[in-house]
């Protein structure tokens, strides 16, 4: 599966795009960061994120698309901005039939460190040895991005199951209810 | 000017098109709410409420859209749908190049009642009177956003004359300093 990573914010909005599946070695298609000039008045900003998106969609058309979950709790003087910014990414995405799922930083941070508590440095060094750099990529929002996309792809088989399991389920509770009914 | 004031909510989104100028009577164009199913995809309700935005641009053609500024220390729960839902409005104006305001809760409810600190009931009865209706639209959102319509309106020519005697004074302190350095 192909999957574009959004880290969304204003100022800097990390992409990554990372295509494998779970198990086996993964590769980075790209990476980079949408930026848009801090004195720029805020719709022309979301203009400017949404143009970056569209570019990012149109020329590696992920299957997926994994955004960080904002939480308003946190860090309050940016949250506006970055809950913005990932209102235009989940609506690109949204508008061409791409699914979208959002994943925590906690979530992110354990997927690939181990540890939902790891530091901005240990997710860049992880990322790094995830995808064979050379280098871990800056910015951070744009290691965070892959790292992001990486979150998704090994998630996804759990998330699968988890569905498969609940469907599984479901049937087998409405069999056993029209057995119920029918006996 | 004709105005299209937008209270943002992924649930409800009211919007609402005044028309006028400050000083004469006021003109309601239209109002309403845009409506998202709260069980939908979030992706989803964001290009639902895209959708609602666009297609009242395209039918009353606003010069300016006004939005209500959010602030996220307050009603933490829903903050975030409501900074996405007025992340698309701004998008959407901005991306036909009209310019976007913002105002505060409480500067909209001092211009329609004298007091920043007015109840629901209370803005609903002055918009009632100053767009001279027969009852106060229903629900709630769309009287709120026929008053950020009414707010910009009248605050507009204050801004203005702001701006005017901004810009006069640099002219004059340039006018000022060019002559303090031939002198």
């Amino acid at each position: 599966m192909r999957v574009l990573g959004v880290d969304p914010g204003l100022t800097r909005c990390g992409v990554g795009v990372v295509e494998g599946v779970a198990g086996r070695p993964l590769t980075m298609i790209g990476v980079g960061v949408v930026r848009t000039p801090a004195d720029a008045e805020l719709g022309q900003r979301l203009v400017a994120v949404e143009q970056g998106i569209e570019q990012w969609l149109d020329e590696h058309r992920p299957e997926f698309v994994a955004v960080e979950r904002v939480f308003s709790q946190h860090n309050v003087r940016t949250v506006m901005g970055t809950a913005q910014a990932s209102a235009v990414a989940m609506l690109c995405a949204a508008r061409r039939g791409i699914p979208v799922a959002l994943h925590t930083p906690s979530e992110v941070k354990a997927a690939v460190t181990g540890s939902g508590r790891a530091d901005k440095a240990q997710v860049g060094a992880m990322v790094t040895r995830l995808l064979r750099l050379d280098a871990p990529p800056k910015p951070a929002d744009a290691a965070d991005a892959l790292a992001l996309a990486i979150c998704h792809i090994w998630r996804a088989p759990a998330q699968n199951r988890l569905q498969q399991a609940v469907a599984l389920h479901t049937a087998t509770a409405r069999t056993t209810a029209r057995k119920g009914r029918t006996a």
